[in-house]
């Protein structure tokens, strides 16, 4: 039976645990003490000892190494929680009026490179967007989008002048799963005249691909002047020290 | 008692959701039946039908709002799990050989400057470290580095001539958090020096700050040319579909 002295028990030595790895006295890499050792230490049962370590094993803060114990993890600062920007959310965010605008619009058979952004082995009647999101009446990104018209036949009627595409396929399109690339450009004469920029300023290029199992559904090019947008990417091991 | 039975029972109404989802067959914001329903079709108890959902829940493919049901979550696209490059990995990675030069190595005052990208409140001493990552000996990215020298005061003495301060700080300094600030840049005539590229070569800049609690660690600037690195991004809600 779970007592509510024993739920203190296991949280009290979880926080003995994490204080000493998160002030650095066990530093990465340290021993930590063996189940026996800490039954013995508080006095308790294994399965105590299990719920006080199973939150910190899944924080990715220790590591358990059959045979050889349990051990402080080392950092993983080599991924993060990146954040990708709604734009409307963003600009409205910064306190500044938000407009978008829809530049083109035209349905065709996939170019060789539009194959190769969505991931198309065959070819494909696609639909192609183009448009600009503003910020403040500023030119705040430029969208260049491909609907797989085979997943997706009805986006062929859908009028993007009223709709935004990015919100449209959120709403309409079921669960999907995405991978962004992202790299820094300077970027071809039409962008930059489309963002009223300089032919050779730095721009931020952000590009997803979606699909939902096996099929593509939409690949999204979105282009930042180097001076309007910072990515933050959050550190964060799954769970987190607060997880009970 | 949880019988064979009662495990395949809960594993095939969870496949029997999971799959209608991805089909979209129920798109997103569809509610899903209630859980006398589910009940009621599979004939179970309400365990059963809890333990078929709370991974679906989880992985985040649906969302439980009390009093009013279960639903189909939409797809959040707005955060991805990002790989932050570890360089020498990389650079090996792609079959071309490592090396790394130390530029610069200081310990001063922190200018003002400084002090900001560190996050620190009032001054202090700090090394400054400046070095070039090469693969195939050609640059691959510039590291300018801060380490602060209250919190990490050993790395006064360490050769980072031998050493990259990254290496050793993953070595020598316990748990940490980190944020990451992602942008695109025309750089620095010294900095386009240093990488022996075009002044108005837009560059991707990866910018690093890492504490430990509220003590201030180091604070990194990586600048890659722009063709020579994309960063990836991968969608990933937690957990997965694979969860049991």
């Amino acid at each position: 039976m779970n007592s509510v002295a024993d739920l203190t028990l296991h949280k009290r030595i979880r926080s003995d645990i994490s204080e000493r790895i998160l002030s650095g006295a066990w530093p990465p890499g340290h021993r930590i003490p063996y189940e026996h050792e800490l039954m013995a230490e508080y006095g308790c049962s294994r399965m105590t000892v299990n719920k006080a370590l199973a939150p910190l094993a899944e924080a990715g803060l220790i590591e358990r190494r059959r045979k050889f114990g349990t051990f402080v993890a080392r950092p993983k600062i080599h991924s993060a929680v990146l954040d990708i920007p709604d734009i409307p959310t963003e600009v409205t965010g910064r306190g500044e009026v938000y407009d978008y605008e829809l530049l083109f619009q035209r349905v065709r058979t996939a170019t060789l490179r539009e194959m190769e952004e969505l991931g198309l082995d065959r070819s494909a009647q696609v639909l192609v967007l183009r448009s600009l999101h503003r910020a403040a009446g500023r030119p705040f990104a430029l969208e260049e989008r491909l609907i797989n018209l085979e997943t997706v036949p009805e986006a062929a009627d859908v009028d993007f002048g009223a709709t935004a595409p990015g919100s449209w396929l959120l709403s309409h399109v079921p669960w999907t799963e995405a991978e962004h690339r992202i790299s820094a450009a300077n970027v071809p004469r039409a962008v930059a005249t489309a963002l009223g920029i300089e032919l050779m300023a730095a721009c931020l290029v952000l590009e997803r691909r979606t699909w939902r199992s096996a099929d593509r559904i939409t690949h999204v090019r979105l282009t930042f002047p180097g001076e309007a947008y910072d990515l933050v990417a959050r550190f964060a091991p799954q769970g987190g020290l607060s997880a009970s």
